[in-house]
């Protein structure tokens, strides 16, 4: 169509992609100065501490064009920085985007990826406010996301305790079903994932959960690295699996983003928050080594199998 | 050499990359949690504005592997960002480095490259938090830097007055000559920009500048852009030529990094200010052309003619 053909001027583009924002973002937030300077500012509230992360979608590792609409990408962009703000508990509040635009995406497919990331950031209180564009022979995106808590509050991977009890969130391996499969419930988990935004500051205000992180790169290797940060080994029984994925799938499937948290022995866990089911599923202890406990009792050790992107 | 061989492992990497950044950075600048959680954590100072900025680093659109070594390419990386802390009058505070590895770069690339970046982070007091890490075809970075003001203070570019002075830091065309010359002095300003950090302070605390950017994409481009946001247009005469570039190159060149400013008329500035030279350029107006008086005093309109991705 002529009509995706239109030249994409810098200037011309980041005025569209400022009014978008300005339109799904209501109320500041602490944001002065948006799209178009040098650089945004943001005026931090008294008493909160800011939390950072970083994520990068890259055409062809973490998806590939013909599987991912440009809408579902721009989500699933939000979707993955906001699951890590939901692990601290924090409460999201903006979001910068570097884009690098493939040489075949052309001006609807750019619309299309701002349009996906702000319906999201209009869900979630997340303004954007500022990134960079580029041009490159394949997709690349960075996106950074801010959110706050209260001073001293924000939950940590690396602070359980030995003796603390294991739970998830919702049931695992929906995504790699998904991507297995291609169509369904689970391959729409897998496009549009839902970051436990509700779930993690619950966690962090009524729980007062010890340690906790998001399940981005599989409950093996996700649980090596909490169980490594906080100088501990874990213990799990069969986790909660997803409708028709296989525990393969439930224990080193990715971009599952469910909490992964621990809580102090003894303390009351509802089956439920946030609309989303808490599952007790083992043990920080002392020791060296993860087991994995299998429905006859026997221990087995479970080697973190997950997504890593160094391991050839 | 088989020692630069050695398999990158995501975890030893990501600890080895904490282990450098620990040994670059001396005191917390509010820094509580950096590399290794689900989000760096930050705590801002009392009655500051915090200012956000990302710059993406593209293999064969910004850069040749071939012409940058991997700790200049991590040097420039920073100083892109820094640029345009310095712009608004900030205070480097920290930085997110999202970095997709190239097929071909190694460990020892992926070392020196950090090496570079944190050569200029510790100099300048930037800390590095966090980020992400990858693989992909090409290399690919993005880096965020925050930096901080007193609330309220930040230099813009949309707050320039009619008849307002334009003056410009240091001489221009020196990138865009070293790019063509692959050596020299001018050559090494390409590969390692000095972003001007202590100049942009000063411009704010002391000149009360009314509007300042940096000179990323070519005056013409970005007086257009100063301009533009202020509603004002701009008159020039030439501006300062680094020793042995072209009028076109001082005009249109990219990656000068050096600070575009306007001050109220009557304002003494400094012929030098932290050891870089201030040249008066020209003023801003009421009115709609952008113009380049040339030496006989006659006037052209000034194109803008810089650096732009989307303009093919």
């Amino acid at each position: 169509m002529v009509k995706n053909k239109k030249p994409m001027g810098e200037l011309t583009l980041v005025e569209s992609i400022r009014r978008m924002a300005r339109r799904a973002s209501a109320g500041r937030h602490g944001l002065e100065l948006g799209i178009g300077d040098d650089c945004a500012i943001f005026e931090p509230s008294a008493g909160e501490e800011l939390l950072f992360t970083t994520d990068m979608l890259i055409e062809g590792r973490h998806f590939l064009p013909n599987t991912h609409s440009p809408r579902d990408l721009g989500w699933k962009a939000l979707a993955r920085g906001l699951s890590d703000i939901a692990a601290m508990g924090g409460i999201p509040r903006f979001c910068l985007v570097s884009l690098a635009v493939a040489d075949w995406a052309d001006r609807a497919f750019v619309d299309g990826f701002y349009r996906g990331l702000l319906s999201l950031a209009s869900e979630t209180g997340t303004r954007l406010a500022g990134g960079d564009l580029a041009r490159a022979g394949r997709l690349f995106c960075d996106i950074v996301v801010c959110g706050a808590a209260p001073r001293g509050t924000a939950l940590r991977r690396g602070t359980a305790r030995a003796g603390d009890v294991l739970y998830v969130s919702g049931a695992l391996g929906g995504s790699a079903l998904g991507l297995e499969r291609g169509r369904g419930p689970a391959w729409h988990r897998h496009l549009r994932p839902t970051p436990r935004l509700a779930l993690g500051q619950l966690l962090r205000t009524r729980l007062h959960a010890t340690a906790a992180m998001d399940l981005s790169d599989g409950l093996s290797l996700d649980l090596h690295r909490l169980a490594q940060a906080s100088g501990l080994r874990a213990e799990i029984e069969t986790p909660p699996i997803y409708p028709g994925a296989s525990l393969e799938q439930a224990l080193h499937g990715g971009e599952d983003y469910e909490l992964l948290f621990t809580d102090a022995a003894g303390r009351r866990v509802p089956a439920k928050m946030a609309g989303v089911r808490l599952t007790e599923i083992g043990r920080v202890t002392g020791g060296r080594k993860k087991l994995l406990r299998d429905a006859n009792g026997s221990r087995g050790e479970l080697m973190e199998r997950g997504w890593e992107h160094f391991r050839r």
